[in-house]
């Protein structure tokens, strides 16, 4: 069913989607002050994926860069719908309505920030369903929608297009390369198509489901009961169906560099004292790709892996890691969709070189936690 | 006058713009090939600039990327149509000639194999008046054309489009990044005008002068007479008064690297034995920038510092130089509207970083040579 978003619900959608960023994303607080700014007492109607008109014209909207940069870059506001504007003047066609190509982080606010502005609806749905690195790392691809032609815009006005064909990789190859000159970030607007195709190839109900989970957390807190239970208890009604904790422990090391437009590294958390656990490392390029316990594998990619605070489950992103922080990590099963062979070449263990193969969460760690 | 180009005029022309690529430009003589298979017997009209209809629109096109590159990358012949095709596209309007926006090296040939292939007429006149590194490096721009929207084509048929609104430096810039990762060459499209404003900010007649050196220089071989002397009677001519021999001597080192996607270096060249000249020193940014004798400076950009063989005269690009070569290095004064303080800011020293002025050649050696 379609429902009307308000100021009000910003903060929990802010706490669900940085879950669902999975360490990256970028941090969608900075993204909600802009949404609060535009909206003032005003709401944005969103479109539940099973309801939307075959023909309606949808454009995606995004920020691309480094999170490490998108920290220190506040977007000024106008590039979100200045990077749609653009599309919409190459393609001849005004947009419908517009939805996040990634649930996770700051871009589960960019088409929230041009909808507040023009009024826009924007669809429950994505095209990550948590978040990746790369723009070629969609679901909208996996299902055969070409991410070109992809508009860009700067914040000095640059406008960029950009149309590799069907070689989704490619494009995301020259957009990064603009992205990086640009200063570590650019507005992005892709994947344009109709609502028959939203619904075959995206990730449905992601906006609901990350707003979900921010108020389970914050009212599980509120009224002193497990924020995990009431996590788990979300999920249930998601395509996300499985919840797992990984380890418990302290952050004892963050090794980080951003390089080539991406925040790479890993994080290293130890047990408590006494315990016999021994070290739990996860690897990140952007966003967490695979946790292992004493080397063995615990979740990867692109099942979630979420740090979040051992007491509160706030989650923490990557740039958030800080020596001696007494955390949780938690593993979450992704929908079916994303985990087909298709889907697992364009962004499973493989996308990313690892040497590991995808096993679903629900098979390395059987029993539920909650 | 207008007049028509042959595919027997090519070589002569070659020769000519690479001379004028002052050791950069890349290779024009693969451009030829190109040329040569497209307009087998027919013939490309060539404008002369003062007889062009106020409203004509033109379109220029040219390569872009690091000449070392050019070389080991002989285009597919597609691309630099393709170029052309998106910026009408992008415009909503065809063009009705198409001209260089760089008469030296390769970039005088990319314009007539667009006109060999579709009919279209060059305009005989350049936005560089010799070669240069950058793309904001245009008299268009000294003059108050903008470049933007540059559209580029990629071997794989990539289409980018990039608008940066009256800042050329930073079309430059996005457009390097996207050559860089096109594999180091892309095809564009840019700084559209009207014939009207091609007189106003374009060097004029410099296919013409090009193909008068190259078959100067050949026909003086032939006939057993000084090709320096032959160039020294076609340059009086034109608006490139002053020719000037800077130095003689044999290469004895080259030191290059190719970074950023510019190839950047330093040539030596030092005196027969017996001579006390001293050193020699070119250094060059694709093109040869500034030449010193002995830390003297000889000649300095924009004014044309070209190496050339002793006894032949045939140019010798910065790729081509080789220890041991016994070449003479030659000064040519550029054109009055390359020289005033809005074209040095953009093309002079200070463009470049270098620390020394422009001094007119002819101020430096006042003494013909030839």
């Amino acid at each position: 069913m379609s429902w009307e978003l308000k100021a009000a619900d910003l903060p929990d959608l802010a706490r669900g989607a940085t879950l669902l960023g999975t360490g990256g994303g970028g941090d969608p607080h900075i993204g909600r002050l802009l949404v609060e700014h535009v909206l003032g007492d005003g709401s944005i109607t969103i479109l539940d994926p099973d309801e939307l008109p075959d023909d309606l014209f949808v454009i995606p909207t995004a920020q691309m860069g480094a999170p490490t940069v998108m920290v220190e870059k506040i977007p000024a506001g106008t590039e979100p719908l200045l990077s749609l504007r653009i599309l919409e003047e190459h393609l001849g066609r005004k947009a419908e309505a517009t939805m996040p190509i990634e649930c996770g982080g700051i871009n589960s606010m960019i088409p929230l920030i041009i909808a507040a502005q023009t009024g826009l609806p924007v669809v429950d749905a994505d095209g990550m369903g948590r978040a990746f690195p790369e723009l070629s790392m969609e679901t909208f691809a996996v299902y055969g929608i070409n991410g070109s032609p992809l508009a860009l815009a700067g914040e000095r006005g640059e406008r960029v297009i950009i149309d590799t064909g069907g070689d989704n990789r490619q494009m995301e190859s020259l957009a990064r390369a603009v992205t990086i000159r640009l200063g570590g970030v650019g507005h992005i607007a892709e994947y344009a198509m109709t609502g028959a195709d939203v619904r075959r190839v995206s990730v449905p109900r992601t906006i609901s489901m990350a707003l979900q989970l921010g108020r389970a957390i914050r009212e599980a807190r509120e009224q002193h009961r497990s924020p995990f239970e009431a996590i788990a208890r979300v999920l249930e009604t998601t395509l996300y169906t499985n919840l797992r904790e990984l380890f418990v422990g302290k952050v004892t090391d963050v090794e980080r560099r951003t390089t080539e437009g991406f925040a790479k590294g890993r994080a290293v958390i130890t047990p408590p004292e006494g315990a016999h656990d021994g070290e739990f490392t996860i690897d990140f390029q952007n966003e967490n790709l695979v946790a292992k316990s004493n080397g063995d594998l615990a979740a990867i990619v692109p099942d979630l892996i979420c740090i979040v605070d051992f007491e509160t489950a706030e989650p923490i992103t990557t740039e958030g890691l800080r020596y001696g922080q007494r955390v949780r990590v938690l593993g979450i099963s992704t929908p079916e969709m994303m985990r087909t062979p298709e889907a697992l070449e364009t962004f499973g263990p493989v996308a990313f070189g690892l040497d590991d193969s995808f096993v679903p969460i629900e098979q390395l760690r059987p029993e539920p936690s909650w």
